[in-house]
């Protein structure tokens, strides 16, 4: 699916579909025909859309992020104040979010190159969702100098591990402890040296 | 092997055969046989000491990231300005250790368990290294207020990341761009609000 073609009630009943099917079996596990039985519709319907489960599941994570992102992003305050609202946030609903708590715990293996080897589609447009933040913070004076897509892949790289790694540090950081350290974190790297704080 | 245990010259050579056999074929295609070939010595002898790849190449690892610390942890300073260096020093090295390297390009299925599920031994002693260097930036006025421990769970989080990771980000940030911008997030994170400065 060309991300740029509007999404039909049959493609969106495919990819609900697609997003039950993950949550319930994994991505591995997960079958066109199956996807196909649950959204009501051919297997033909399904394939002439996306010819793999493979390129399905990544346009339904590129589904899912966006709409967390949306949801996470705080309306006013200076850019700097809503770019940690919007991570930490954002980071805190997929950590509960049934899609991405599935594949981090039965297909983490899948997750395998885009935390060793290369940068997926969702990764690169957090950057540039972060680097259009960095921007506008640096405009408004919230956020220090430095170069936007630099800073942005630093914060991918903090919010990132914050998020898949949850997990392995509960015996130090609970939940609301890890978003806390998390948004200490951002504002420390973030904030111009006259305006950081003690949160 | 108890880590208790003074290592023998010959417990040496054998981490020493198999530092060679996982640099040059991965943790999964090392054999004990391979390792005492290398080493030596008898398979047996390898054996009595430890029982599996998998507790061969543990110790192994746990070895490499103590000599990689000690090599890093700069002398003389605050123990924030000393935690910092460790931190990238250290994490510059493990990204170009040709142990680590193959690990990360070949195994890192292997290394899965320690982002998305448990922490290892090593990364245990990381926090506990970094929660005694908070202890002493505490007292010594470089590092704020807050659990040593906590505070040290973030930052495996955030260097953690940086190092599994750095070959993700590369078309954004280049080797010393990355230890540049690490310093920054972890003196943000650390520093007391009235200390913070632009590195």
């Amino acid at each position: 699916m060309a991300s740029t073609e509007p999404s039909t009630a049959v493609d969106r009943a495919i990819l609900d579909a697609a997003r039950a099917c993950v949550a319930e079996f994994g991505v591995r596990r997960t079958t066109l025909t199956e996807v196909a039985r649950r959204a009501g519709v051919s297997r033909p319907t399904v394939y002439r859309r996306w010819t793999d489960t493979g390129s399905l599941v990544a346009d339904l994570l590129v589904r899912e992020l966006r709409e967390i992102i949306t949801a996470a992003i705080p309306e006013g305050g200076a850019a700097r104040a809503r770019l940690i609202g919007a991570i930490v946030g954002g980071g805190s609903m997929m950590r509960r979010n049934p899609l991405f708590a599935k594949i981090f715990r039965t297909d983490a293996d899948v997750m395998l190159t885009y935390v060793f080897e290369r940068l997926g589609r969702n990764q690169r447009a957090l950057i540039a969702l972060f680097a259009e933040s960095i921007r506008e913070g640096q405009r408004d004076g919230s956020i220090r100098d430095g170069e936007p897509e630099q800073l942005a892949a630093m914060l991918l790289l903090l919010a990132q591990s914050a998020v898949q790694s949850a997990g392995t540090v509960t015996d130090f950081l609970d939940s609301d402890q890890l978003d806390r350290e998390l948004a200490r974190a951002i504002d420390g790297y973030l904030a111009p040296v006259d305006q950081r704080k003690v949160l």
